[in-house]
């Protein structure tokens, strides 16, 4: 059994995290958040020390570190906002434990660079959750897929409404979470390159606070995306049956079934890194850069490679 | 379709609020916390203004008081820490709501005194939640208890075991939560009164910040209490049986039984309350003085009259 | 004497206030803002109510309105960051309080509107700080233009320099601050339509997060002007000799004298206030207008009427 | 030239450590402080990264480490609230710097054996401010009081007003600062010790949030100490002179005289740790362990060994 302190834990994706840790039978011992309102926690156990400030958490974590070896922390899941990850990840690894931190791992490629020299000193390691890569149907999907060299045309589109809130909350600035593409598209992005290999070109043609819409071409495919929060791009019939979110991906036209078996993926990610299989920082670079260049990229005139939606 | 505000959208209580106010068909059309981490408002609409600073949420409910009719905040539901109660209904009076606050309406109750004045200048009212008064088995005990003049012996033992941020949080600060018989008590006592009558004498034998007990005459009952927040307090049987929460209510040996039908209390508070039955400041008032005199009593050596818990 | 509440009294402005209100003879009787570090209000009274929390202070001074007439409140001085301005005027007149702001009143013009109902609403007033208007320099200046029709030409130039600190502060944030414009320029645009009448257009060549520059038609001037947080952009001679501000008005050609008498205005400005003669919501209202125009105005090619430092 | 990290730049001491850095010829980088008002920075470069976040601040001191050596932080000044010192010592000492704390340098002694042990994981050191000791008056007296091994009769009174504030901040929270004798009291009972001697034996009259008073017995010297920030414990001489604060030392009833000289301490302080001669953790540990004891005390009855102002 591990010890796992958790970072974030009064924010929205903690409990997925908590859960994981829960159901691959490990323990959780320390956990902070800025905010206090994190009754979840008596939910896994009434034996963990809360700190509502992260310097007192850093105390606590220290003090285990040169206690006894069965309170030593092995494990600090990272769920805070995006820009303080890498920070929170080298709190863990001064610790002496290794990290497994929500996505996206950082928001800017050098940060990677950082994480791994700290890695090489202190001996420990840095995993992200990359839980598509884990999806039984996708596993699937990238195995028929590596049968050939042929190029595909898809198509991403996903629309997750969010009210006001959002562009309120750290989530709405992007040099906290890195803007629409990095906070709700990088899954996808590492998704599409675990498949098709790695990006040739990109191009992006809109590009504002609640979308962005762009091509990238792969190796092995070309890519029309557009990604939104805003309720008002979701299709017609999206509107008309009362859902609030959009996502398809088609390869070649065909649409990739793999709504099901979303629930439990933050546990498989949990079994995967305490297997010794966990994702690490080069595992996470490619999105990460990949996201960094999108956000930076000019805004090309819409051409023929645009996503349908933006040709409207 | 009246309109909704509700301030401390992001702590552990709204979600009943935000559910009572849709379940009454009326509508949330903005809110404020100091956190962002507001994601749930998307179960309930996306149309929902979001300020994490309470000046910017009152200076959007002044606009709306000044606009169109159809504009109107109706309600202000304040859910935030109990310290901050009176304030914040003094908010809502003030841009031309009404208040619908959780428990307790106040800590100390010479607050109360301060809200009834402005209920007078403002013309607004302030409303309470003592949901336990619309609970239908509690109901039709306190209907049959009606019919006679009888002096009671109550036991009143209530155990639910919070985890190590419980006291980090305000919810452990006296200042700010009023200590355990208001946070956790308050409910029953108001129980208690609607019940029994009104009190004629209170002693208190222990008070920490895990746990207070004592005894209260009231006019038809003698209650014996215990509270704990502290899961080393609960029986045995709890305990085996893996269970967190330890409630009970006996009169004269006899245990009421009223664990079903708490799952929609809010919503029924709010449907009296639209209905002009609300709960006001006069209602309140009794626990509100009574878990204050709890908090400012002496300690009394344990002594026969005292709750069996305390005296093993 | 009267009493006085100071809101934001750990920023930086506080300090000039509470001696304006010691300088005129008056009693600080509570004060607020959000961080602790407050030493300060032991140079002026160890009897200074304090309250890191609004709502805590809003409460205290709602007591204070319904106790002994000795007690009340009279005025409360708002320091807090700009876009609170307005929300901090409606809490001093809600406790009825007249209040003092520091420039700008508010951001928007529109939210003069609605401080001008409250006004009328509570009959107590808002007033500012224009502290230009009492400078005997500018007042003489003001005087000896008066006796022409003529029109003049005038260059505003002001550079000050702030470190990369303002840029991380609320200062930085156009949202909460206005921009350079509005947070360092406001009060010369005041001094400009105070001497030289209304606005009848407004030009505006370059606007970023450290400078802004423009031209404006006054009623009786052309006026160039350039606004500046950044050091590199201090003339050579100012460099030269170390200086960090660079400060100049010249009128056809003339410099205008104001660099001394500087040391007191907050406190003149209040004896004016206290004596009846205070600035209000009129008159803050065409700085507040014309610098929330230069805003939103789309920017021009330089051309023949910017600022010589633009056309370098 | 040595590169300076400031931590807690905001508050109350800092601007002394500012004036030290610049003092003794070094450079001021970077500095953080959860409040934005810090334009106190420009008054010495305006080339100083700030953050409002101990994380961003954290990884700029990291990039900084692994850059060129011109850019290497060589000492981290903390001037945090005294519950944060050790962790953002820790800080220090992780991001390659040595740090110069504020005293007390932690609040409880076991804190000093943590970070003993990261001083010599990391090979860098920890010093803190004991400014009385390169006092030159004080320094003399002690270079007098080395020739003999009498034991002296020692009398230290220390009152100095603070208002309302000091309670609500983190000062009055004695698990933020201490209490009073830890805060305020720390370098006398350095100083004493310094002078006359360890700890034989401690007694404590009274304590409470505003006031504490106790006898102790060093090797050469019993002292009757009394301290407080209440203004009504002043001696009657000063309130009618209008003094704030009364500091006074006797040795066998004559007074030590130590009130000039106190301008530029922390300048010696850094002069002398710059040189090598610093203040370590074996230095800090007698105050810090006494001032623990006389938290942790039971209350002793009054008797003859008490100070005067106890006994009226």
């Amino acid at each position: 059994m591990k010890n796992f302190a958790v970072i974030g834990v009064g924010g929205y994706i903690a409990p997925r995290h908590l859960r994981a840790i829960k159901d691959t039978g490990n323990c959780i011992v320390a956990a902070t958040d800025p905010k206090d309102s994190v009754g979840v926690l008596d939910q896994y156990s009434y034996d963990i020390k809360f700190f509502s400030e992260i310097e007192r958490f850093d105390r606590h974590l220290e003090k285990l570190r040169r206690g006894p070896e069965a309170d030593h922390v092995h494990y600090v899941s990272v769920c805070s906002p995006n820009y303080l990850h890498d920070a929170h990840c080298r709190l863990a690894l001064r610790v002496g434990a290794d990290a497994i931190c929500e996505k996206p791992l950082v928001i800017n490629p050098w940060n990677l660079d950082a994480l791994e020299e700290i890695e090489a000193e202190t001996k420990r390691r840095v995993f992200t959750v990359l839980q598509l890569r884990v999806h039984p149907s996708l596993m699937q999907l990238r195995e028929s897929l590596q049968t050939s060299t042929a190029t595909h045309d898809v198509e991403l589109t996903y629309i997750t409404s969010r009210g006001p809130w959002y562009q309120v909350s750290w989530k709405g600035d992007p040099e906290k979470s890195g803007g629409v593409a990095t906070n709700i598209g990088i899954h996808f992005f590492d998704l599409l390159m675990w498949l098709f290999g790695s990006v040739n070109g990109v191009r992006v043609y809109h590009s504002d606070h609640e979308r962005m819409s762009g091509f990238i071409e792969l190796e092995r495919a070309r890519v029309r995306w557009f990604l939104s929060v805003d309720k008002n791009d979701l299709p017609e019939q999206a509107k008309e049956n009362n859902k609030t979110t959009y996502r398809s991906i088609t390869v070649d036209g065909r649409e990739i079934e793999f709504s099901e078996g979303f629930t439990d993926l933050h546990t498989k990610v949990y079994e995967e890194t305490l297997a010794g299989r966990g994702f690490g920082i080069a595992d996470a670079r490619p999105s990460v850069q990949l996201t960094h260049d999108i956000r930076k990229a000019e805004i090309s005139p819409v051409d023929a490679l645009a996503h349908p939606l933006l040709k409207k």
